[in-house]
């Protein structure tokens, strides 16, 4: 594995090189654990003019990361229990001979910034911007095998979720078996706060579950996601709780059954994030249903749950193959609920077989 | 409650004009919720020089304090959906002819702060650093009540746990019941990622519970907090497994009890922070188990878990009545485990008898 983080390294100092800088300096977790396997709380790391270094807090520190695989690259603790690893490698990057020094402006904050500044006078420092989270948008076959297993532990979690009594328990409750579950079969953990939304809560994005219970007729939606060596999946879907669904809410659902499928079929490479995005949501639009979906129908997964690219209107920049991204629409009806469907899958050509779909879940209307 | 919030930015924006600020923006959200109540995800509040306005996302967007009691202040909503409200807020500040404006340095990003710029030009941007970190140390008896609850909760939580069989579970199983229960007894949530760790992985803290099942003869340690209506507690505890403890343990179970112990008696009002880590640091260090302890011995809590004062060497300031605080002093021998114990206290003057234990589990040494 340790080529792997160094060939990103040295992609990464290539590009920065290209543009003047001498040395760059990751400090956001995601970005450091792409680089280089790991990111112990507080590290930053340093891709210098000599060598690269992880600069980290003690190893006696609370530290989820212990015994994650860092790369072989040279190891730093920082001296004082409370120092700022970045500013310890700027101080290593000043101390190497770097001249300018590429920093990640959108994750540093202004106080840190300016600390980096005072123990380094003589650095230049420039902006190093979203590189590295560019350069993670296209997976490779190991970050797309870390995804299909998160996604084969969602789907585990959730079909046993549907074999087991639902009315009456709490949307709580409900969540909470589900995370349980994630952890059973494997998850490093929830990739986010998994959300059930049951009647009037069904449909909404993000919605954090509360003591309503279960009802016949509600409708109940659910959206769970695993994390797997680091890397993060998610799905979600509505099912009708009784005997059988209202009309209302077989008519909202194939509403957006069919948007989904539209955002997931225009899952090809060379075709604009926009475009996934203006087709699902032009199905809603014709049916008077767009205003409750939000600012975008889905986004990439990986080392973070929510990342490059969006799929919203006004987005720049057109998929490539290897890119995984969500693809989830829903309709809220305010005080009645509504249908959210949520697929994690991976741009394929179409000589590939399209689209990957790694959440396979029915997305049939169960009722339940 | 509306008059407590704005009796509280009314302090903050004095204490700003003082020093020539006309408007103050708040962007970190614990200091946002503290300020007006709420703190929906992505908003920031502005005290500018005519009124008070939460600037929010569209409350279509995920957004888990959806019902929160916002204060009776102006609400604005952003009008892009993926807008910056801390970029809208002071645009609306330079509007209302602000000339000076207070910014969190230590929580905008150095991207933010140049959006800031760029869109208000004019407006001349100073650092409001930790002011509101600062007001929030001393806790009114509202927030020591939520304090309170939070702490029986975690209590209930706990106590429970002990009554249930543990050999032969999992440190995930054990750690995910705890937070189940804490939900059963009507936390909002867990007020950080429950630890437990059996027989090497005792007495570290932070430790993140693996697949390691309980043994007989172990150290368990298990620390655990809830969050109720914000304010977030949390309690730590080592047992030992089985018929009764060896010699080692019950040494070093003393050990750290009676470090613990010296901790908690120097919560006086007037004790300087550094003080109380000094004396509890000291208890270990004459028995040469000091190395393992860590950089601090405890810390403030209320909205946050972790957040000031810092009870450490080095640490400026003294402890005033009203302040809640953990004592959390503990030792890991590598390989055998060890031992942890945290309460959360309030800070009493003697004269009402003393430090107040909210978290009242018992600290002899049980045998499960």
């Amino acid at each position: 594995m340790s080529e792997v983080f160094a060939a990103r390294r040295t992609r990464l100092r290539e590009q920065c090189a290209a543009v003047g800088s001498t040395a760059v300096l990751v400090s956001h977790p995601a970005n450091v654990r792409y680089l280089c396997g790991g990111s112990p709380t507080g590290a930053a790391l340093l891709l210098g003019p000599t060598d690269d270094v992880l600069v980290r807090p003690p190893a006696t520190a609370a530290d989820p990361m212990v015994g994650a695989p860092i790369d072989d690259l040279r190891v730093q603790e920082l001296g004082a229990p409370h120092g700022d690893a970045a500013v310890a490698a700027a101080d290593l990057a000043a101390t190497a001979g770097a001249g300018r020094l590429a920093v990640e402006e959108h994750h540093l904050t202004v106080a840190r910034h300016r600390a980096l500044r005072s123990i380094a006078p003589r650095l230049e420092l420039t902006d190093l911007a979203g590189a590295v989270e560019q350069q993670r948008i296209v997976k490779d076959d190991d970050e797309i095998s870390a995804l299909r297993i998160a996604a084969e532990i969602a789907d585990q979690a959730l079909g046993e979720l549907l074999e087991s009594i639902l009315v009456g328990r709490t949307e709580r409750h409900l969540a909470l078996e589900l995370e349980r579950r994630l952890v059973d079969h494997g998850a490093d953990g929830p990739a986010f706060a998994t959300s059930v939304g049951a009647g009037p809560h069904s449909g909404r994005s993000g919605h954090v579950p509360t003591d309503r219970r279960v009802e016949e007729g509600d409708f109940l939606t659910v959206c769970l996601g695993a994390g797997y060596r680091g890397y993060r999946c998610e799905v979600g879907r509505t099912f009708v709780i009784g005997t059988s669904p209202a009309d209302w809410q077989i008519e909202l659902y194939d509403l957006v059954f069919a948007a989904q499928r539209a955002g997931r079929e225009a899952l090809t490479p060379g075709t604009a994030y926009c475009e996934v995005d203006r087709v699902t949501r032009q199905v809603l639009a014709a049916a008077g249903r767009e205003e409750t979906l939000g600012a975008r129908v889905g986004h990439g997964v990986g080392l973070e749950n929510d990342e490059d690219p969006r799929l919203a209107p006004g987005a720049m920049g057109k998929l490539d193959a290897c890119v995984p991204v969500t693809v989830e629409p829903g309709v809220h009806l305010p005080g009645r609920g509504g249908v959210r469907i949520d697929d994690t899958l991976v741009v394929r050509p179409e000589a590939d077989g399209g689209p990957e779909l790694l959440t396979i879940t029915t997305k049939e209307l169960l009722a339940l």
